[in-house]
């Protein structure tokens, strides 16, 4: 068990095995030395957080909502990295959508959901740049969704 | 004829020589061998297509706007590469943004027309990760908007 | 005095010390040669420029804000870059986020504020590739946000 399967025990997240999407875009592609992964929606086995926050979402909902969001890319992160998360050099960079409502505008705290997951579980390593931006609707619904780039040690361009 | 070119031809798709944006942002930027497209709106020769999926767009007509994108898309990529598609190594990353209403979250179906068309004319090459989001407004009310990063083979950095 | 200190100068444009984010993301990730600039929004000193243009503000208003986000951008530029934005060799790509109002499209033109003023203090290196999309809120109600991704001389990935 890596230090990095501890602190997910500790914390009580299980990393799903994340499906590939059924379409004509893959979960992740690695060029020039970065890993792309695709938008992670605030999806999981039991459904996942939908609706808007502001509207029918309260922030704490949003910010969990987040959270998934970062358990998705954790797990799309460990497939990239061949099941070892302690290959992740850094997390260079989140871009964080939140479907919120017309008077909501705290969209930094939600997605700290997500970011804060990914310090809890990769220390340093999981500080990224990061954008937030609050939009109308995401797919199915979702409440959160977040696009990652990763650097990834030992995986071929 | 390059296979690229016959099945552009195949598919009944004629690249447009793209205009430079009048503008102090420019089509595309190539750095550390990855090579940055701007966002390519839904518009042709004819005027495009305009308007707001859900409300005034049904999804087949979302779904030929992002195919349109799709199409600007490979013009760029056909100026960067120096005329020669078959230089394309990959399409790394796709940014789609949806003009859509308060009632549509079908948004990966919709940006589907886009990733189709890449990997239709460009196979393997063509698949990409992806981020997917729904936006309130689009530049002069353009339905889809996506931006693409492209690793190019032979394309100084 | 450098020429770009000189340019800063003629526009009137003082560039703050921009604080660190006080969140688990950071302002900028340097990986692979390039920069990650976090989304800076439309703030300053003064409070800066809030409000949906189109609705509370004008065009000229946003326009302004786009520029206070290059600014904010050119201030995390020159930090990353140790205090000499000579070393900026590209702004390679900006990701542009207006919070308009649904009578709204003119985003580009919003987002030239940016982009202008990118060009005025960096000349040639400041011409990037660019996303314009309209969203429906940003955080804390600024009316800008960009972000970007910037190549720097002598910046250790």
């Amino acid at each position: 068990m890596t230090d990095i399967d501890a602190r997910l025990a500790a914390l009580g997240v299980t990393l799903p095995t994340p499906p590939n999407p059924v379409a004509n875009y893959v979960a992740a592609v690695t060029a020039c030395g970065l890993t792309y992964i695709s938008g992670q929606v605030s999806s999981d086995a039991g459904g996942g957080i939908r609706g808007t926050v502001g509207v029918d979402l309260d922030p704490a909902q949003g910010r969990d909502a987040a959270r998934l969001c970062g358990v998705n890319l954790l797990a799309q992160m460990r497939v990239a990295a061949r099941g070892d998360l302690s290959r992740v050099r850094r997390v260079v960079k989140l871009g964080g959508f939140v479907q919120c409502g017309p008077d909501f505008s705290e969209i930094p705290a939600i997605l700290n959901g997500c970011s804060d997951l990914l310090v809890e579980v990769l220390g340093d390593a999981g500080r990224h740049s990061r954008s937030a931006v609050g939009v109308y609707r995401l797919p199915l619904g979702f409440a959160v969704e977040v696009d990652a780039i990763v650097e990834i040690d030992g995986v071929a361009a």
